[in-house]
């Protein structure tokens, strides 16, 4: 099946900050969005593979930052292209702390929506993670970064462990 | 709880084409996102006050149209405000079947994703349905509609059903 179709699904772009102990890690992920308005929960999958998902599953955490178009490939890379398994991605990343605990990078980011996990769908090779919004707020100004705007513009590719990833033909290479 | 930093989570617009027997339906959406890549599913967030979900529910079955740009507030409000149980959604609308029997619009539409619900999640007023993609095609060329789009182009609203939905001071007037 061509599954190009499935380009046309619309995303913004999220560093997902997480938690465990003094151990603090962020991902990309394009697959964030609201599911209820009362109460206000919010939706995140993440790939069983991750560290994210490792960190979630054991405190039920995790804090939503929301990208700004600002942001260059660099720290997105940051965040998408390692694994906090092995590295500090906020070793060089200035950051604050969500009232869950879990790291909010200080640029970069539009908006933090600070997530307390209370329902979870196992979904093959990821989970949809389901969080009551806790806490939410504004941290800057400018326009969200799109899933398209990273491809199209920064020309980003996607990670094997992305829920949208398929064929290397439809990921660009960075210029 | 301000919940403005949730607007920052970004969006497209759907149409989620559903059926039972002769009855064909169609609701607007804005939470539909791919959650796994192998096998390719994609997840849809749906009131359960709404027709569609008990469409949905019945059949286990409904097929996402890609709104394009060019959709004006005319057509999606006939998918976006007014209920199936009330009236024939597709009355002056033509369509053509998805391999499922749900209905596609044949104008305004990018790209359909046919669905197989393979997996389910009660989240209070909705539920979160997650399909497998049994087919999938593009349909048309033009640019997905965003959901700031249609609030910041459009002028559009959002009915109480919607995810999304919390305070009418949000809910711009239509033009």
């Amino acid at each position: 099946m061509d599954i190009t179709p499935l380009f046309t699904i619309t995303y913004g772009l999220y560093v997902v900050g997480s938690r465990s102990g003094d151990k603090l890690n962020g991902q990309i992920s394009n697959t964030v969005f609201q599911v209820t308005a009362d109460p206000v929960k919010v939706a995140v999958s993440i790939s069983k593979a991750e560290f994210t998902h490792e960190l979630i599953s054991s405190t039920g955490k995790c804090c939503i930052g929301v990208l700004s178009e600002e942001a260059d490939m660099t720290f997105i890379g940051n965040f998408g292209f390692k694994s906090g398994r092995d590295v500090d991605k906020f070793a060089s990343i200035p950051y604050t702390l969500a009232p869950s605990g879990c790291p909010i990078p200080e640029v970069n980011i539009l908006a933090y929506i600070d997530l307390e996990i209370c329902n979870s769908i196992d979904v093959d090779t990821h989970t949809v993670f389901i969080g009551e919004v806790t806490d939410c707020g504004i941290t800057g100004e400018g326009t969200p970064m799109t899933y398209s705007y990273y491809r199209e513009v920064l020309c980003g590719k996607t990670p094997p462990t992305a829920p949208s990833y398929k064929l290397e033909s439809h990921n660009l290479e960075k210029k």
